[in-house]
């Protein structure tokens, strides 16, 4: 197959809220450049989908918090419609099948376990503030720290069932993955990116305060508007060749000639790409410790919010496997939307059940809490983003047991004419759509420089 | 380019011992089969290399143990000359600066340490006998096993300084990471796969006990010698297209159709192939999630073994870093050959140093312990494996915390028509060279079932 050549400044690889960050920046500062996205849509693990009459739900990323200052700047020059995530009325704690209803944030348990989980959360904030976002290897007690699972850290300070079961429930729907899977460093590291554990979990005053009326790629595309001649979908990137002056970039179909190109690509993602002359060995090495996570989405689609009839909130905090955590996502005048996560282990397995017995499992788990009304939705659908092979997992990739120590001092540096964004490499909001952003613009801003 | 067109049964990709050994048994099966290599040789991670005097290093795997059965078969076929390891005189023990000598497989170390360390050994004996080779998430305790990571077992169950530090050498030289890279589970599991960690740490009666005078690679070039016309190098494959008969593989020259492949690649490697059809995603996940260890051999060359000489058997565990544990590998009648290694971050750090600071510090330190004559040696040679894309790192890929109980049910599982081999899908002497041919006598068993 021939290859069309082309020539520009800088080459950016993945059209997520990273690539499409960097492609404006650089576009601002009259760059030339070309984007180049596996997919056939732009977004990466943002992802809006409308279903079958006419209600739109992000599949992927859709919340942003107060303090995610870079995505509500585009949100304001876009003059984005948003909306707040319903955070009023009942939410529901069940725990061993026990159902309980409490309002405000301080869910219903006994003394006993409220006060271990409240220190647990704590203790875990006030360790997370000792973690330097820009260099966590040098934090005092760094080596102790990447050298335990999160979860021996849990199993050591959190001693009651429910409060460790309401860790656990919160850890995986942050990280979407297994407190086994990642250091007590990792996780204080990602927490004290987007403030700490509180601001991560909350909804109002949180990381899911905010939805977007039209989705969060709509924003996206917005901001895309004025170069989207530059980007090119369908062109997954193969090969990399640095030379003295610059690098060529392949896809199947293209090869381009640059001075730069910014990968903004999840870190296990980058493996796919082969690079002529072999990169940094610790980059190749640090590519390997960092897996992706699972996260399944799961909408139940009703004419009304039933539930908030009711007096619920449509958040409900649970231990029945593996439905966990749901989210009232009705958008204002819109049909009602309840949301469903499974993360981590469970997400993998319930993938592989069938997508009528997902929806029935679903539809069922919401008339154990709601009643009947809730196995008559209008519509259904969920989303597994270890599907995606240009995810390879969701939300982020993240840090295995003893790697920030050895790895993170080359997480973000450059290896000769590459440089690296993806929200992976952001030093606030750390996995989440604002330090994607936040990446994207730090790498741009590199090539800038020189 | 234009690729040349092939057609053939089977597909091997790796020439490594697990590759060969795919091939043999097709081979002798009558089968048709293509092996493709990404490098320039067989051998993967083993590779002997001639120094300029003549002397044959071997700077990948070298030993086998008396209960490697498949690789002792492999050298009675063929004839291949061996020798044992030397282990007489005595060893030395060096912590804190203090050099004790001894005799024979007990340390010298005071008794509380002595204690502690033989204590924390049996322990771990124990425990991984427990654990299922063919399974080792159905251990009764794999949740838990696989939930903390092997350095909070060692801190938790050794407590002396010089017990604690010679668990953590031991476990850096037999898996080539920290301890906190890795779970229980996939420590226990590795060492149950060797028989224990007394079998995989010994000279004399273990994994270090016998060497081949022409080194690992030769054996495996007689083995691969009646088909050695199927073996294409320099061909790394870049993606594999399934359909309902068979597979196509390509790489940059060639197009391959067959009806199936087996893949004799480390885990992590696999990424670097693009599957047209996305595998299941529970083995994407896994790639992520078994990283390569890094591992670097420092050899000094010299007339004469005069460590033997001064009584010394050319045995050392040092905590002085990075240089922790050397090894006496001179052949019979050849010139002396002293062997030290660098495992783990301890690797990364010293590959980084110029190859005359390397030459000078494992120099200094040979003389540190054996005296001025050290300093002078015929020839020095080192090399590091995270530098060979093509391995990604040495000597094998570990299962990270939380992944065994998750992803190792699909290890070996064929993904459609790809079938799985390396020395990671063994079950006995995982990571070894014995481990590699089981796994390709194994995969090649799947394909000639079908």
């Amino acid at each position: 197959m021939s290859r069309t050549l082309h020539h520009t400044d800088c080459v950016i690889v993945g059209a997520g809220y990273a690539g499409i960050a960097a492609a404006s920046r650089l576009h601002a500062a009259g760059k030339s450049f070309l984007l180049l996205e596996a997919r056939n849509r732009i977004g990466g693990r943002v992802h809006t989908q409308q279903l079958a009459d006419g209600t739109l739900v992000d599949l992927g990323a859709q919340w942003i918090g107060p303090a995610q200052h870079l995505i509500w700047e585009w949100t304001r020059k876009h003059q984005v419609a948003t909306f707040d995530c319903y955070d009023s009325g009942k939410n529901i704690l069940c725990y061993k099948n026990r159902i309980r209803t409490y309002k405000g944030t301080i869910p219903k348990m006994d003394p006993i376990s409220l006060i271990d989980l409240g220190l647990g959360i704590n203790r875990l904030n006030k360790l997370c503030r000792q973690v330097p976002l820009e260099a966590p290897w040098t934090a005092a007690k760094a080596e102790e720290w990447d050298s335990i699972t999160l979860d021996t850290w849990i199993n050591k300070n959190v001693k009651t069932y429910k409060a460790r079961k309401s860790m656990h429930i919160g850890i995986e729907t942050v990280f979407a993955c297994q407190a086994a899977e990642i250091s007590l460093l990792h996780a204080l590291f990602y927490c004290h990116s987007g403030g700490n554990l509180d601001a991560l979990l909350a909804v109002t005053g949180g990381a899911q305060q905010t939805l977007f009326v039209k989705g969060a790629q709509h924003l996206l595309e917005l901001e895309a508007a004025t170069f989207s001649d530059k980007i090119y979908l369908e062109q997954p990137v193969r090969s990399i060749r640095q030379h003295a002056d610059g690098v060529t970039v392949l896809s199947d179909r293209m090869e381009i000639s640059a001075r730069k190109v910014i990968l903004a690509l999840p870190p296990a993602l980058c493996q796919k790409i082969h690079f002529e002359q072999p990169l940094p060995y610790r980059k190749t090495q640090l590519f390997q410790r960092m897996p992706m996570g699972a996260a399944m989405k799961c909408y139940a689609i009703y004419n009304q919010p039933f539930w908030r009839e009711q007096g619920y909130s449509g958040q409900i905090v649970s231990d029945r496997t593996p439905l966990h955590v749901s989210f009232d996502c009705t958008k204002p005048d819109g049909k009602g939307a309840l949301l469903f996560f499974v993360e981590g282990k469970y997400a993998r397995d319930f993938i592989e059940e069938s997508p009528e017995n997902r929806r029935r499992k679903v539809l069922s788990e919401l008339a154990f809490f709601y009643g009947k009304k809730a196995l008559e939705p209008v519509d259904y659908t969920d989303k597994c983003w270890i599907e995606e092979e240009y995810s390879g997992g969701c939300y982020a990739g993240n840090f295995t047991p003893g790697s920030w120590t050895q790895f993170g001092p080359v997480l973000r540096t450059p290896a000769g004419h590459i440089h690296w964004a993806g929200t992976e490499t952001a030093l606030k909001w750390c996995g989440y759509m604002d330090g994607a952003i936040e990446s994207g613009q730090r790498a741009a801003d590199e090539v800038l420089e020189q």
